[in-house]
């Protein structure tokens, strides 16, 4: 039997396909158009405005990245926000972590969070839990009146385009700082190094302007454009984490206990990254 | 303009897309069926029966990985095989080291060679370097009588099914392990740990019962399966290089003057892989 198509083409000419075998669902929200459908090589994957956001089979080379270096990095992190991330993938693997009290999740679109409590239930399963918030508004609104609140704030966020857009400037990165408790760490997604390079330098730019220790780290993330992808660590205060060996063993080795990713010798490596993702990283 | 659609799909039901803005080549081969064609994003990209092997735009990841990371931890590599490699990008690599003294290239398919001179000349670029020997045959009967010849050596192959087959034995790897001088050093490619994890787990199985010190390690590319490969250290005297301090620093940075991802950093970093890549590597 044919299957059909999945495909994501990014406006230079190439993307990834992927067999649909069933469409699960389709409906428009006031800020985008969300599909969900089946497929034997992922699981069920969600797509926004057509765009690949998240799959079952390999959303931990993302959620896991995103959440254990500044949460591992952090001596004790206990108020985190994350923005965007309606999926819940990041908020599951934040509740890992014992001295985590409460989490605010702000999420612009509450179809999103629906739709991934439905179709995503190993993804979306701490969303119901007493130390999540989850928050349906819009997160420059929701950032604009904090200040000294949070000890690790998490930007999982759509590409600046559509309704991630308002994520991707310096008043949005002020207020964010403003939020942060001291030796508070911000870790925003800053795009595929190879896919989106100069959506990634232009990233880096607005960060160096605003946070005074700022880093890349990649992982692989098979799903999303050119299969490669990248995460800023920034802070003011907390230095990059270039050696693992200065991590807590014994935090970092429960964790990386409940990982298929992470392990202590790959959080310092992860920022060991290739010479044009330093060149981009420069801003 | 509708473009026309090149995919790879995997067995498992995914793959890359990239628009195919013009046909340059298609012939059939002793052993295969070789295409060339042109794209946007990739420029020019050539496929062995449909299967992605070597584009302009992302071949660097996948070249300046298996060359730097072995070449740069033996301390004195004179004499070099590479098996496959017909685009000669691996060759390339090798050329830029002062201690080179020769190169033998066993490709099996003629036709491959003749297609990269023609389509991918910045690619290619070494092949008839006087330093280079160019044989087309079958490398299984070529490393039959070597014996302490070799300082390191490349497995730059197809995937095990086809005419890259006979690479992924026990009875060649003892006749490449023959074939290598006293701390001599062989990296074959081990396939994309997300997209082709039974094949990575079946090589290591290999490379173990062969080597004494066998590690994988990682890294992006891009037009792969899953954009996740890996390659396989192996050695019977030589340690895997996990600590960069332990590198000659002035070669290293030389080379990585060069490069658009070798940097000292990461080739220590490059073995720090994820838990789910261990475990596959264990065979």
């Amino acid at each position: 039997m044919a299957e059909k198509l999945y495909h994501e083409i990014t406006p230079e000419g190439f993307g990834i396909a992927i067999e649909n075998d069933e469409d699960l669902f389709s409906d428009k929200s006031p800020y985008q158009t969300v599909d969900v459908f089946h497929s034997r090589a992922f699981g069920n994957v969600l797509t926004l405005d057509g765009l690949m956001m998240v799959t079952e089979r390999d959303e931990f080379f993302y959620h896991e990245m995103i959440v254990h270096i500044p949460m591992l990095t952090h001596k004790n992190p206990e108020n985190i926000l994350v923005i965007g991330g309606g999926d819940g993938g990041t908020v599951r693997e934040l509740l890992k972590y014992n001295s985590v009290k409460h989490i605010d999740m702000v999420e612009i679109d509450g179809m999103v969070i629906e739709a991934s409590k439905k179709f995503f239930p190993t993804v979306a399963c701490g969303l119901n839990d007493e130390r999540v918030s989850v928050l349906v508004q819009d997160a420059v609104d929701f950032i604009k009146d904090k200040e000294n609140v949070y000890d690790v704030v998490l930007i999982d966020s759509t590409d600046p385009i559509g309704p991630g857009e308002g994520l991707f400037n310096e008043g949005f990165y002020n207020n964010v700082k403003r939020a942060l408790k001291k030796g508070g760490i911000v870790v925003p997604q800053t795009e595929g190094p190879f896919a989106q390079s100069e959506n990634m330098r232009k990233t880096y730019k607005l960060l160096r302007k605003v946070f005074k220790n700022v880093a890349p780290y990649c992982g692989p993330m098979p799903t999303y454009p050119g299969g490669y992808w990248s995460w800023g660590f920034c802070s003011d205060e907390v230095e990059i984490p270039l050696d693992s060996s200065r991590i807590d063993k014994v935090r970092a080795n429960e964790i990386a206990k409940t990982c298929k990713i992470y392990n202590i010798a790959l959080h310092g490596a992860v920022f060991c990254v290739p010479n044009f993702v330093l060149e981009l990283a420069k801003g």
